[in-house]
């Protein structure tokens, strides 16, 4: 898509580059949202009708936005490789797609939804946000994964034992499961034990220790990806400014070897004179 | 309001400075407070007209200690400089306003109640920690951005799906966005979501995936905070004592720079020993 | 009470030293802690009596190891002036004093279950946990100042605009401020928050504002404790043992300290020599 | 049962130490997981036949698997002096047991359910997880003793006052106990606290000192554990790989011994010259 008009091009690369245009774009996905929004609400006929009116304004505007981004960049290829373009490019050609009928009018409107996650890709400082969750995750992923077998140990247990008892909670492993994490999150949890405690009176040492073992992974969890990701970036944010304490034991650290460097040197020249 | 009576100024000024005046302007606020949380309860009428003039009296008495802090300050200027000072005068003065009529009577309760928060104005120690607080929180301003997207999009996603099968939980955006907290706080949200499983069985992905996407922002943001705030605190306090680890750090970043100074020096001596 | 004979009190001063003593007093207060337990079920008259009688043993028991305990001291005066002590002595001679009657049988009854504590005087790992969370409250006491004043303002709030909505709840400040503390553990907050919104729909503003407050200075005053108390009794432990990042720290500027003596002497010489 | 025919022990070794063989076997685990998940939901009569087949197959497989592992160690001691493999072979030959009868039945599904949980012993991340976790909770000990101490007295009280108001929730110290786990989750503790209150005014008290003190303790022992555990993790990796803060400590610390050394060198080498 390299257009041999290069005037052309470079046109987009500063209508990309402004200020000004990005702050314009950040409104127009915000009063995109707001359309959304308004939707929901019960309104007279007139105004539904100018909001189907703004919202096609709105879809043909970022239409126009991303083919700017598109050709401003240097190939379609290398504007493809970036993440955040994607994902980006996705959501707008997405919500494109005419539907009709009921049924599919539904997805139109979902899909729509979605744009307000531009903004995501549009901000520089929510990037980053983002990009820091999303490397944390699968760090983590094995404390997940202990935390899914504890759910489906249980869950198992609960639909053998319970079942009869309340079939509504403990019919099969699947609802069992769900049953469990309403009792991880203390939703009348104590109307789920009570309930299977009048068959099983020792019932009770089940939830106890499901709920100890998965507050404690739980908690393990998000905490150790929190902590993690804070101190990762303040190391960097300290080592790069040379300010805080990593930033002095990084200070200390190159000094030291520049000062044994120099004694090096010195010992030298004492032997030397030693010789002499 | 720089009186040429300078003389009565360093008295209101040696009175503002008095350990004494300011732990009775505290008994007065909490007698204020006092005063304001007696009115609440069903009181005889003598005592509650003993109440109404107890109010009028710390009214004046308010009155009269922002004068003096006024008149003992520089200039009006200097004194309203001080958002503190600016934050203690509208408090006392909003609650100077005369309200009669049963509606604004009740507004002028609602800035008696106000008069609290002079402690907060008063007390230094109550004064660093909301000064924490409040510079903590604008660097989570992303963070909460974030949420807030998150929450509008499962908003939006609730009322188009779910608004036939309860109006009252789902029925616009807001009401949705209100929903989505109680589900975010565990408050019954199973209720909430037995309800629309009915209609849509697949709805349980909807509530769960929202739950650990807020848990865990919210957790990260609040834990976030807390630890910067701490960890700021402590570093400036250990470097202020030279206590501590990055007081020590600190300590050894210093004699570092001295101990190279020195070898520098002996450098020097020594090559000037040898080329004699 | 310094006994003359001195024998005796160094036989008792082995005996409070000896660890199978320590063991069986703690297998007694189990053993207490346990008939307390027992009362509580519906029990035959026989063990009831029999309850009765290893009830009275046991405080007998107690009554003879703090004597002794008392008469292992060096003194009275000395005895007293450990606050563990002054603790447990206290805690066995409250629940020595004969109640009878209705009333005051429970009171007794009531004495005797603190006996229980006296394993946290007699443990000294629960004795430096304890200690380690009474120095760490008071300095959250700001902490503490500013949630109490943040619910007081609520409450008044609460009870001046929906005490004639529902008085149950709101009726006065202390009703109020016991509600509040339920929206703050999300207990059915949401019935609360309903209730009053058929009146005032924008009420949901005065909940949600204040769970945001509260959850934030709670969790800071709770990890913000924790933190606190966890690194003092690392940086501590680091420090003596000179292990870990903070001994190590702590071992180089001792070092730091030596060299800089060694590099004065150095140049001081080197001068010297260049003097000749 | 060392074999004779150490070419087939040989051939053993290198079947355990197969990567492909390994993920052969937890997906075996997996599969058996699914079974047991199947199996709790209402299928027709032909499935259920070949589930039956299906566990028939995986116990042959895992009584197959463990003989290798078995016969692939150098002796039956040595394989038994790992805990992970007294673990996995107790979990496979206690699913071996023929359990008939409806009773019993039920006995060895439970006993299958445990099979998932030979993921945690082949996994290598998953012990290490777990391995984390079991090391840090002792050191929580007393911190448990400490909980447990306080719901003891806390249930004692209530079983004393309270019996008589609700047999169903503090009839005796055991039920009392499991109250009080209920209001520490805030589940309907309102509805608890309310009842108490009509007879005892002041029992909000009992239910608000128990909610801080359990809740600051509780949060203190998870967090303690999770920063433990991670703070150790981390130390030790950044000692190793030489980077991080703690690395950079250890680093100069090294140094900071060469150079010294180096010092003392140079000064004796000076104090030689000087005395020539």
């Amino acid at each position: 898509m390299r257009f041999d008009a290069s005037v052309l091009q470079r046109k987009f690369i500063a209508l990309r580059e402004n200020k000004l245009f990005e702050t314009f774009v950040i409104l127009i996905i915000v009063l995109s949202a707001l359309v959304i929004g308004a939707k929901t609400y019960v309104i007279p006929e007139w105004s539904r009708t100018l909001l189907e009116w703004l919202d096609l304004g709105i879809t043909l505007f970022f239409l126009v936005e991303i083919s700017i981004r598109l050709m401003a960049s240097d190939s379609i290829r290398a504007f493809f490789r970036n993440g955040w373009n994607v994902f980006d490019f996705t959501i707008v050609v997405a919500s494109l797609i005419p539907l009709e009928g009921s049924e599919t009018a539904l997805l139109g409107r979902l899909l729509r939804i979605f744009r307000v996650l531009r903004l995501v890709a549009i901000i520089p400082e929510l990037r980053v946000l983002l990009s820091a969750f999303l490397t944390a995750i699968p760090r983590m992923g094995y404390v997940s994964l202990l935390m899914f077998i504890i759910f489906y140990i249980y869950a198992a247990m609960g639909s053998i034992f319970f079942a009869s008892i309340n079939p509504e909670l403990w019919k099969n492993i699947s609802i069992a499961m769900l049953t469990l994490f309403r009792v991880a999150t203390f939703e009348d949890w104590t109307d789920v034990m009570y309930e299977t405690m009048e068959v099983y009176p020792l019932s009770w040492l089940f939830y106890l220790s499901f709920i100890f073992i998965v507050a404690f992974v739980f908690l393990n969890m998000m905490i150790g990806i929190v902590l993690e990701t804070l101190q990762k970036e303040h190391e960097k944010l300290d080592r790069e400014s040379g300010a805080g304490e990593a930033g002095e034991v990084h200070w200390i650290r190159e000094h030291t070897e520049a000062m044994e460097e120099r004694l090096e040197r010195i010992e030298a020249l004492l032997r030397e004179k030693i010789r002499q």
